[in-house]
Parts: C-alpha cells; structure tokens; sequence
C-alpha cells in the first residue's frame, strides 16, 4: 500500500490545517512541496491543474483517490482513519464545530488568500499599508466573532477537552493574524486554545517553519 | 413545536441554499428577513448580534438550537429532515460532494460577500468597473475548476441523477454570476444543472425574486 501524498506550501494556513491532522492520527504520508511563489506558481502548472483545476494547495492524495479542499480532506481522513476523532457524532455538536470551522474556512482565510492579496496589489494597485489593513481588518472582525461563540464551550479545546476540527482552523488562522499584527490578547479564550494545542508535539510538527520547504533561516 | 425559523435576506445566496433546502424537504419553517442594507445593514443590531456574532445570513433556529453558516445549516438540517438526502453515504463521494461544495463556499462567495464589496469601495476606494471586474474573475476562475471537477459525474444533478448538496451551492453562485455578467455558456456542465433544477418546483420556491423581502418590480 502507497503512503498517502500531501500537496502542501509551507505557509499555507489550509494545509497546515491537515497537517495536523495527518501528525495527531499518526499516519505516514509523502509530502509533496508546492512552491506558491516561485516561477510565477508551481500550482498553475498544468501537470499540477489536471490534478486539481483549482490550482491550490492542499491536495490530497489515497490510493486511487484524489481531494482538494481541506474541508473534505479531514472529513475523507476521519473517516478512514478515525482517531483521534475531529468531528463530533452528537448532531448539534458536529453542527456548531462546522459552524466555527467555517467562520475560518469561508469566513475569514479566503480573504487572505495569497491570490486574492496578489489580485488587489496587481489589479487595484492596493500598497502595503492597505493591504495590511485588510488582512488585519477581516482576520479581527472573524476572530471576535470566533471568541463569542466559543463562549459555548469550556475546555482546553475549542470545544471541550478534546481536540475537534476547530482547533484545526483556529491554530492556523491565529499564526496568520500575528503575521498582520492583530493583536491576539483581545481574544483570551483563543489564546488559550492556541497555547495549548501549541504545547502538543501534533501542532508543532505542523508549523510552517518545520517543513521541507520552508526557507532556512 | 414551533417551526425552524430562518433568518434570511432574498439576494444572499448563502441564504438561498438553505431555503432550497427547506423546500426540497417540505419543511414548514418562519422566514424572519434581515435586510442587510436598509439603515446601515439589520444584521448590524445589537439584537441580532447577539444570536449570531458574524453578523451574517443565513442562521437557523430550530426549538432550542441555533446555527449559522449554510454548510452547518445543511448539515443539521439534513440530520433532523433526512429526505431527500443532500450528501452522500459512501465516503469518497461524499468527500468530493465538499471539495465541490466548498470550491463555492470558500472559493468563490466569501470575495463577492456584500461587505467585502463595500470594503472594496468604500475603504479602497475601487470604482464600480473594477468592482464588476473583481466579481467576474473570481466567479470564473471559481466555476471553471468547479466545470472540470464535474466532470468526474454524469447526470441531471451535479453528482449524478439524485440532488445534493453541490446543486444547492450551485445554482444561487451561478445566479450571481448572471449578475456579474458572467458567460456561462461557457460552462456546459454547470448550465445544463442549472436548467434542470430551475425546472423543479423547491428551486424556484427559493430564487431570491420569490422572497417576501424582495422588492415588488
């Protein structure tokens, strides 16, 4: 049996999301490097377009079976390797632990998206100092949504004392919000989660800097 | 027992898939309308934010649970009303039912969310030409990936001959793209579903044109 393959960019928060994943159930994959920046984008490349049109990391590959998007890559792991367990089976649980992944997955990282910050340099000719302001703008006013609802919940985790898919997308959002200087202190409970998730060697090993293609410093 | 009630705005296509939903399952729910620019935006109130902090439609209250985001929305919704079912059993073709699906919730709709758009102009000062030239690029790059990944089905709906729901994130984003001036001609696959499920009796139940809070032409 082939070891599953990750497409990956170091510093891409989507992927750092199943990358932790693939660290907390332990599987063995193959990490396969896509460079977002180099050559105007090895993601634009048509080898890699047949694979996924979408031209984006992560891209997850099992067997015979090819999935984009991290949503569905961590639903398709759970299911076939199932613990630790990311999506809870009580019903309005799973639906409020979608709920806040998604804050993150739609709400706020789309509008980080390097293309998206490439669009409104190249195409609206956004300087540095606005494009900062928006990042910084869009990653606050979704975290202090994320703050409140996660009042729902006691815990070390987002949403108890387990690890859920939300910890998944909250670690990696708040690595980017640092990068735009969002001053995460507004958000305690947050905080916590991130701090404690950090602690796990699961989080760690999943951090940008800790990968095969990040630069070295 | 009272009836779900969904707070909804007649133009939001995020809102629109969950009333597809709602029809497809004959639910009999409350429609509570949030206008989304009359005196600022209602979803703004402090009463409203105080259910849903992202401040945003849809959001969903059924007896004493409630939730926001359409992909928890469906979700729940799919767990208490299971016919007809929106996402597949197996689990690869349940995988690829939220890449496709979330190609459009993350993909496409958070660029064209009526406050990125108010963003856009009002903080980054881009004029209505490279608004429109903003929307039509990230739907087109969006639906032509989403054209190809389709093509792994053949049917009436998106992932074969039963709906799901891939068809209720398509047909509202496809909607939009009518307004953005998008040529969808040149997206076989996701005009000829398109067609289809505008011919059944939920869809069209759902189009924003059909809401009490649309305005009368």
């Amino acid at each position: 049996m082939s070891k599953p393959i990750l497409y990956s960019y170091f510093r891409s928060s989507c992927s750092y999301r199943v990358r932790i994943a693939l660290y907390l159930k332990e599987i063995d994959f193959e990490y396969r490097a896509v460079h977002l920046l180099k050559e105007g984008g090895e993601q634009k490349k048509e080898t890699y377009l047949k694979h996924n049109p979408k031209g984006e990391v992560p891209f997850f590959i099992h067997e015979d079976f090819a999935v984009a998007q991290s949503m569905a890559i961590l639903h398709y792991m759970d299911s076939v390797w199932q613990m630790p367990s990311l999506f809870p089976k009580d019903v309005k649980k799973y639906s409020i632990c979608l709920e806040l992944c998604e804050l993150i997955n739609a709400g706020i990282q789309p509008l980080q998206n390097l293309k998206v910050l490439q669009y409104l340099q190249k195409e609206l000719g956004v300087d540095e100092k606005n494009k900062d302001k928006w990042n910084a703008f869009w990653v606050s006013e979704g975290l202090f949504a994320l703050e409140k609802r996660l009042q729902l919940f006691q815990g070390r985790f987002s949403l108890g004392d387990d690890v859920s898919a939300v910890d998944l997308f909250l670690v990696p959002q708040v690595y980017n919000a640092r990068r735009f200087n969002v001053d995460i202190d507004q958000f305690p409970r947050i905080k916590s989660i991130e701090e404690y998730c950090l602690t796990l060697e699961a989080f760690q090993k999943a951090l940008p800097e800790n990968q095969p293609d990040a630069p070295v410093v």
